[in-house]
């Protein structure tokens, strides 16, 4: 495992640092994005937090608009930021936002000639924390974190791994993505027609078969343009309370899909996850 | 006076807003974006702080990427933040990022073709004020602060309109642009070749004049690739000392020229001027 610095900037006492290196999931080159928060140059091994973006965004988007780095930065949590995709002129790609690059929808495809590259689950599950843990200064503590796509990332995931995170959070999140335009469309083109494929990559109904319960903190603004059509916490909920499974989600109400909303709240994610990680911030 | 809204987002408690609207001093149709903190809805009037961007951005950058709106809600300050330079089709331009849109360097232009719309120091000091003044429930107190190229306007400006601010900052500002490319660059364009008119828009020249002092705050980052060609604030310091005016200017170690400095230093200018304006942070 090797990997290649791209760009370095001083944040908070620590550093923002971007990297590519060669995916085996992904079969191609990967950037990704680490702050390392000042406690990592203290000779503190801290944990990660993993956080998916949403549609159309790279590593870049969460690391310069949300405003994370200063509550990481009091705690000691490093944070990933993955791309959304694989990239290179040999990754088949659509004609469309909601699909192919910056769309991967953190699903491992099964379809040619999507499935060739686009194995972003197995990338941020397994290869990526391997790689984190191999190269940096970080203890094998994770929690993971999104935006909308990212969000269903986030919350997929660590429902389909509880072993593997001590919490989840996540803002915006496609809840529901087996009975929404932007899930189906992408499901039926990475995994095909049989829709009971489709169904372990959707939150709403892992939730209900989860057997291990992980502390859950979402926030969704009621403001949001794909509230109704693309997001519909309200099925998550309803399949939460079902399951008795301990989920927090709450509505923010005049907040919309953007970073604004997400550098609103920030600080209470980072603040909630370094409590289940057992941080204690130095800040009163 | 009139202003268009074009966007709004919900920001920690406040509103986050873009406007339009016909510029007077620029002959043009000019955008700027303003936080308005919580206290605005609870029926206060509040300072500003003007923000002045660097080369090549928009009222976005900052916005996006500081973080500043965190501090500004907790104190209930509003921040203001204009365009670089006139716009439009049929504004001038070069073909260079440090010259014409994105670049107008905060002077009153005075050779054509650039005096048509380049007149970016009474747009900011002038009319500016007296349209957010009188269309949004803000105080006439201000502060001014700015990046880079904005670095040199907030300073410039302030120096020379000591009345009209309560206190100033800067993050690596362009400290004595008669003599670094980029403001040589500019203001022969903008000002031509007699550089007595050069001087009234140097802050080091100014500070070595100034009859009125002004609390104010300088950051420079130790590692950004512009400081000894472009920025040099050693000149500044200088002048100051000599003319006996409280500069307080840090020089941050290891900090580059990006917004992951200005986001690292954000809050304790926000306070600054807080401090300065009269208000307490509720924060502890």
């Amino acid at each position: 495992m090797s990997i290649t610095l791209l760009s370095s900037n001083a944040s908070f006492g620590g550093w923002h640092k971007q990297y590519s290196h060669a995916s085996s999931s992904n079969q191609c080159t990967m950037r990704f994005a680490i702050y390392l928060p000042p406690q990592v140059e203290q000779g503190h091994k801290v944990p990660v937090l993993y956080w998916l973006s949403g549609l159309t965004c790279t590593d870049e988007n969460f690391m310069q608009k949300a405003g994370a780095q200063a509550a990481a930065a009091k705690l000691g949590i490093a944070i990933v930021a993955p791309d959304t995709s694989p990239r290179g002129d040999d990754v088949a790609d659509a004609d469309s936002y909601d699909l192919g690059k910056g769309a991967g929808f953190y699903v491992n495809a099964t379809r040619m000639p999507w499935a060739k590259h686009y194995q972003m689950y197995d990338y941020i599950v397994h290869e990526l924390p391997a790689l984190i843990e191999s190269q940096f200064p970080v203890s094998d503590k994770r929690a993971i974190s999104g935006h909308s796509m990212g969000g269903h990332g986030a919350l997929s995931i660590a429902l389909k791994n509880p072993e593997r995170y001590t919490s989840v959070s996540a803002f915006s999140p496609i809840c529901n993505p087996v009975n929404c335009p932007w899930g189906k469309k992408a499901f039926a083109t990475y995994l095909g027609d049989d829709t009971s494929t489709w169904q372990e990559y959707d939150s709403s109904i892992l939730i209900s078969k989860a057997s291990k319960h992980l502390p859950m903190l979402v926030d969704q603004g009621s403001a949001d343009d794909f509230l109704h059509e693309q997001l519909t916490p309200d099925v998550l909920t309803s399949e939460a309370q079902k399951a008795g499974y301990p989920l927090t989600l709450r509505m923010q109400d005049g907040y919309d899909h953007s970073y604004y909303f997400i550098a609103s709240f920030i600080e209470e994610h980072i603040n909630f996850h370094g409590k289940c990680l057992g941080l204690a911030s130095k800040a009163p």
